[in-house]
Formats: structure tokens, sequence, C-alpha cells
């Protein structure tokens, strides 16, 4: 879940904007993952929340709520909880993956433990029910509130389709919605509620943020495979080796001959995996066209989040926005 | 954190007077622990929500409302609430404490494993959230969002604090506050204020729910000891052999002399416990009258949380809260 870097992408232009309401959140982040009397949390914390991640969700509130004309604070406070849950699952992921990695450096599961990174986890989900709560807006609160447990949902789903070959794409839907989309959405969704927008924009701004994050989705799964190219790369065939159903996958297995079935039981399911597997299962893919039809599927929420913006004030952050919806399937060759 | 049972305890009297409440609340439960596409979720928390805990908070919950004279149904929502906060910590506090055993039975770690419990347990925080929105009164939003980053940052330092010979009272006060007294202290002050009831009676409940929660897991710990008298059982040592540092040690290690001290350092710091240790430790705190001091620090809770009720009206819920607060500390002999 990163996204590439270079001049001029609509992220570093959005990040240019955004200054100073990025550095209040900044600074609320900090005030907000200290504690006083366990200096273990904002060590953990400072870990993960300093390291380079590019802050896409809170500055999607950000954007949303200034390009929706709102002038007061409020949406800092949003944007700072958005963040924290945000953390707090990556803290809980990368416990239930067994992660050693996360942008480049050790895990805190690594550098202290499993228990650390679950009550740090769960330390940074109780401060961000406090921040919104903060903002006394109910329907905000609502939205989060249903975000988190979709968010939850979709992790535990993804556990149970894990290695199961009769995982269909409406559960796949489900799982990338959960763990990535739903948070995209709320994240702008929350910005045109506390701006009191009219109903169709703030409806435009959850079909920017689902669609934005089931590309995203989408996309990086595509790039675990190698592009819709599928060309081996050294970061290939990791959602292979922990026998995760991806897109390409389930429509490869689901048009499966007897062998291809039994070669998929073999690998997923049973978990044996030999040498030449990941060269054979990415020939099956691409054999079977699901690579390229992964990337149309990306392009088409891509399309369908840019499309969502039309019902919103023109504005630069609008195009910015717009743009970014581009991006993340701009990567896909 | 088990409370004997025998025929007309506080608690079970209390389960009458509110069985109607109750019957509710356990409907929401069942209800709002489904999950449509994860069926992984309602087999972890059935497992632990059915498994004859005594629903001691959320009826705290109801008795408090009631008691107040609250005659509407939102008080259902915030027992759930709390029952669903209590049950994600047990989930999460088992995968830390890599807990075999629950209430005599397997845990759910082990009966699924720590993913499970891990992604199970952060769904019901997010369901506990959603329900307390739902009642859509900011004040007990702020009293239990405020109570569940205290949980988790009295988790936090627990762990921190644990093998750490130079662990004070005041750390130890704010262990305890965190793992047991902030859940009961939100769990009757929401009560109060659903009621909207004055604020002296509100802080009269708040002050019952924390002195009722410290005495409790002072009384918890002190049994893990064997009581005042400090009698070896087969349910004896479990803290002293996991390295806590509860009262009765923390005293007895601050009027150590020199060996005392380095058995200290090499049970509690190193972990290097041999045969005899643990006889040695109780030879410790009993010579230091460590565990009649921790018997008497409960029974002054106890005793404050009974005070607190004086300003509440008069009524039978009211006398089985003071009763349970005596229960709490009656079986330490």
């Amino acid at each position: 879940m990163s996204l590439d870097t270079a001049a001029t992408q609509p992220h570093e232009r959005m990040q240019a904007a955004l200054a100073d309401d990025l550095e209040a959140v900044n600074l609320l982040i900090r005030d907000r993952m200290a504690s006083e009397h366990a200096p273990r949390i904002p060590e953990v914390t400072a870990h993960l929340v300093e390291a380079g991640g590019k802050r896409v969700r809170p500055m999607l509130t950000l954007a949303a709520a200034r390009l929706c004309g709102y002038e007061g604070e409020a949406h800092r406070k949003l944007a700072a909880t958005v963040e924290f849950i945000h953390t707090a699952t990556l803290l809980h992921d990368d416990v239930v993956d067994e992660s050693q990695k996360r942008r480049g450096r050790p895990t805190a599961n690594l550098l202290w433990d499993n228990k650390s990174s679950v009550l740090v986890g769960d330390y940074l989900f109780a401060r961000s029910f406090q921040l919104m709560v903060e903002t006394g807006n109910l329907r905000v609160l609502n939205i989060l509130s249903n975000a988190a447990a979709v968010i939850a949902e979709g992790e535990v789903l993804q556990l149970t389709a894990a290695m199961n070959l009769s995982t269909t794409e409406d559960i796949y839907l489900q799982v990338i919605r959960g763990k990535t989309a739903a948070l995209f959405r709320a994240a702008c969704e929350v910005g045109g509620v506390i701006a009191e927008r009219p109903e169709p924009m703030i409806e435009g701004l959850a079909t920017y943020g689902d669609g934005l994050g089931i590309a995203f989705q989408m996309a990086d799964d595509l790039l675990d495979w190698g592009g819709s190219s599928g060309a081996i790369g050294k970061n290939t065939g990791d959602d292979f080796r922990e026998r995760k159903l991806t897109l390409p996958v389930i429509r490869a297995v689901a048009r499966a001959d007897a062998t291809e079935r039994a070669f998929w039981e073999r690998t997923i399911e049973k978990g044996d995996q030999r040498d030449g597997d990941l060269e054979q299962a990415m020939d099956l893919l691409r054999r079977h066209g699901t690579l390229e039809e992964t990337r149309a599927e990306a392009m088409g929420w891509s399309a369908r989040a840019r499309d969502a913006l039309a019902v919103l004030p023109d504005h630069p952050l609008r195009d910015m926005m717009a743009d970014l919806a581009d991006y993340v399937v701009a990567r896909l060759t």
C-alpha cells in the first residue's frame, strides 16, 4: 500500500496545497500519541507514524473539507482520527501477517513484540474515538464507527478466505472494501459532512473514496503479480506464497480445467509449493487473461472515482483528487 | 476476575431484579455480534460471551440507570457496549498473556488462533462504538471513549511494569484502574448520565465504580497469593511465575534488606525461579505484613465505594450495589 514517488505527483501537490493543515495535523498526532506513564506507546507509534507514510488518508479528509469551503478546524481532528485508525490497523495487520518489514523498516512486532503492537494498536483506536467525539458531530461519529466495523469485518473475512479456493469475486470485493476502501471512503465523506454540504456532494465524496480505495487495492494486488504483463521481479508473488486469493487468481480458478484446478488446490489450499510454481501460476493468469482484466477493473473503479467528483465545486483540490485517482492506476502497465 | 457463586449473592439478586433488561441486553449482544459474511466473528465471540460470564459490568449500567429512575431503553445499548468492550479486552489480553484457559475453558487464541482473537477483538471494539454512537449522547460517548483509552494505556503500562522492581504503588494503582476500574467506573457513570441526574449523583456512581473496581482487582491480586493468610493452593502464584508486580510484592520489595532484594532480583527481574521460591516469596510477604495490608487497602476501597452511594436515591438496587462492594472483599479472609 505505498505510492511511488516522483516530482509533481498528485499527492505531493496536495501536500503543498494543504501544508498548514497538515502541519497542524502532525502536531495533533504527536500530542495525542503521547502517554505520560506508558512511554512504550509513543515509541511504538512514532516508529510507524513518523516512518514516511504519505498521509494520504488524512490528506483526503483535509482536501474534502477545504474543497467544500470548510473554514473551521474540526477537519484536522478528523484527519488525525483517520490516521490513528490507519496506524492501529497497520500495527494489528503486521501481527496477524507476521510481517517483518513495513515501508522498508523492521515492523513494531519485530522491534518490540506482538504484545506491544496489539495493545498500542488498541490505544490508538481508543484515541481515535476520543478525537472524533471531540468534534461533537454525531453523523461523523456514525460514519467513522461504521467504517471501523467494516474494516475489522473485512480483516476477519480475509483471514478466513485465505487458502480457500471457493472465495468469490463478491467476497474479494468485500475484503478490499474492508481493508482499504472503507477508510478512504469515510475519510472523504466526513470532510463533506463537517462542511455541511448538500447530500449529493457528500455522496459524491463517499463514492470517490470508495472507488479510489478499490482501485488502489486492486492495483496493489495486481502489482504483487508483476502488473498486467506478469513479469517476475523481486517483490512478486508474496500473495501467492501467503496463499491469498486476489482477483487475478479468483478468476483463473473459476475458469480452471481439471489439471489447473489440481495445481491451485496443491499450491493454495494445501500450501505445497515447489520451484517453478510461481512461474506456472503466472502463466495460468496470463493464459486466462486475468491480469489484463484486473487492470481493466482497477481502471474502471478509478474512472468511477474521478466521475463522482463532478458534483463537487470547481477547485484546484478537486483536480488533484481526480489526478490521484488516475495516478493509482497509472503505475499499472 | 471471577466472582464465587452461592445462593443470594448480591450479583444474583441484581440478575433477578434486572431480568427483563438483561434478557434484552443478551438479545442485543447476540444480534450485534453477528456478521453475515465472516462467520468466524460470532463463533469466537459466542465462545467467550456465552461462556458463563456474570455480566457484572453491563448489570452495573442497568442498575445505575434504573436506580436513577431511567425509563427509556438506551441503557441497554450502553450495557451491551460495556460488555463488548470487556469481551474485546479479554480476547486481546489472552493473546498478550498467552493464556490457555479462561473461565475453565480453552481460550479463543488456543481454539482458533491469535490472529482471530486480535481481529475479532477489533471488530467488537468497533461494534461497541457503533452501539454507543446510536444513543446520540455526547457525554456518554466522551466517558466511554476516555475509558477505552485508559484501559489500553493501563494494559501497556502493565506490560512495561512487569519484571520491573522499580514499579511503584502509584503505577500499580494506575494499572489496576486501567485494567479493571476504568470500565466499572464508566459502566456506572453512564447509567446516571443517561438518566440525566444531578452532578453529585453521577459523581457518586463514578466513585462507586472506581472503588468497586479497585477493591475487586486488589482482592484478585491478593487471592493469587492465597489471600491474606498466604496459604498455597492450586491457583496460587500465577502472578509470581509471570513476574507481575502486585501490591503485596511492591511493598515487600520497598522494605527488602540486601538479601531479600537479591531474591526479588533473581526471581522477578531475571526470572530465575527454583523449587521453594514461591514459598520463600510468600514468607517474605507474611513477614513484612503486606498481605494483611493489601486486604486492608481493598477493604478501604470497598468502603469508599459503598459510601459513595449515599447520595443516590434509596432503592433496592442501591442496596444490592452496596452489598456487591462488600462481597468482592468478603472472599478475603
